[in-house]
């Protein structure tokens, strides 16, 4: 049976449910808050905060469910004159305390129109401020494992459409380490089903993928140098979001739930003239996997 | 004597090393470095950053003068097939150690076309995270008498434009208390030499303004949750200057030294998901002073 918008936002609300609590036991100190809010054209959402935990510094794992006339632009673009629209996903930026530990997101998203038109989207991608090789090739063994379930290309598709997104052209520098991600999936070769089934999986992936990450960097030493250096990618970070993330500028343009948006900016973020890692050291090593195509399985 | 754009850009580069000098003997402590750069289509600048001062935190006084073909975007809007454009400009953005200190900005510009149109542009704002109205009081009577001896509504139209420039439209706040801001002004009614004395007259007025009010912060004690309501309003500095900055934006788009258009970045910056102060704290009186149309004189 194909899957319905309703039965999508269920699915999606119950997911972040699972997430939370998830994270909440990795992290064993810091609890979720939860904000609901409306939206004033029509529908609303829930977002939970956490901050201050052990192992997390800063996090947001929202969801929402929104709906009512289709915005201008995309009016334009499918050349309607009017319609509604019904859109709901699940949001996360996790932010942790040790700088040993990357930062992670995902996004899982379906859209829909009264015209029949439908798309999921979304995406998971990791940003540690120290690369490690090896956790690199486990979390892209673990999307490779999603993907490849879906479809045999899907992976190398996705992960390309990663590096290619969540790239900061000013600094010619990826945010990090890339991961998938994937946009306007409709129904067609694959049915509503499958690319549900799949979204889901990516949703799903989340939890273990990232505790596990999490489990095995939380309660490393660090010193004031490796704080110093996750606060500098903590701002190209902010950079990224603020400058070229869609869903960032999309959110800011059409009078989104701010708190809700920004709820991916770090606790501190910080800038240094000119900083450059000299030349050998653990931070140069990092600087060099962030870049485009590489391929760490 | 009409200037010319040699003698305008000689001006800002002395414009540059008197500010440096002022702000430098204010300080006391840390001094400015230089940084030669070249434009790969033509000219370059001198960027100056200061860091880690008794009384300045963080902050940069960048010089440039640049040249080549005139960019796309202002082709089109002049319906221009091709053509030589020269730009020079003396941009600045101090962000003081102490909480009571406001961060202030300024920027004086010209721009000409080989087709014989040319501009200035340019303004100075300040930014408290604490509004001190009677430091308001006194930087916008000084804005006012640069502005008086240049037109008599001089005042109430930039500082009506700075108000609007100035904007955080995503959280419905203006950046600070607003100051002067102006752009296109061309020979017509003013002559070319009268636009540069006023220009240059802005230029002049930021050093003797912002030491006497540096003077009167850099030393104040302050506590720990001061602080902490400096680095939250450092974070609105950023997210203006990355989302709606004009300048910011333009440099980021066409490919200028990013060290020098990042410079205006704050060391440190933090966000905290939902923050309020509460009903009648010094944070809340200040935030209710952060909205356009305040009369300050």
């Amino acid at each position: 049976m194909s899957p319905t918008k309703e039965s999508i936002s269920e699915a999606f609300k119950n997911l972040q449910l699972e997430i939370c609590e998830a994270l909440e036991a990795e992290d064993g100190l810091a609890k979720f808050g939860s904000d609901h809010w409306e939206r004033p054209g029509g529908g609303g959402g829930l977002s939970r905060a956490i901050t201050d935990g052990r192992a997390i510094e800063k996090g947001g794992v929202n969801y929402s469910a929104v709906h009512g006339d289709i915005p201008e632009q995309l009016r334009k673009h499918f050349k309607l004159d009017q319609g509604q629209f019904y859109a709901t996903g699940v949001s996360i930026v996790i932010h942790p305390q040790n700088p040993f530990a990357p930062t992670i997101h995902m996004n899982v998203r379906y859209f829909e129109m009264d015209n029949g038109i439908c798309w999921f989207g979304g995406g998971i991608d990791l940003t540690p401020s120290y690369v490690d090789t090896q956790e690199a090739k486990y979390f892209h063994s673990q999307m490779k494992n999603v993907c490849d379930a879906f479809g045999p290309d899907s992976y190398a598709e996705y992960k390309k459409w990663a590096d290619d997104y969540f790239y900061i052209k000013h600094r010619n520098e990826t945010r990090g380490i890339g991961g998938i991600f994937f946009d306007h999936l409709e129904p067609g070769t694959k049915t509503k089903k499958e690319l549900f089934d799949f979204v889901l999986s990516v949703g799903k992936s989340f939890a273990p993928t990232y505790t596990r990450i999490l489990s095995n960097k939380k309660d490393l030493e660090f010193t004031e140098v490796q704080r110093n250096w996750q606060l500098i990618r903590r701002g190209r970070y902010v950079e990224f979001n603020l400058v070229h993330d869609r869903g960032t500028k999309f959110g800011l343009e059409t009078e989104g739930r701010i708190e809700s948006i920004l709820m991916s900016m770090p606790s501190e973020a910080r800038w240094v003239y000119n900083h450059t890692p000299e030349d050998g050291s653990e931070e140069a090593e990092s600087l060099k996997y962030f870049q485009k195509n590489i391929d760490w399985i």
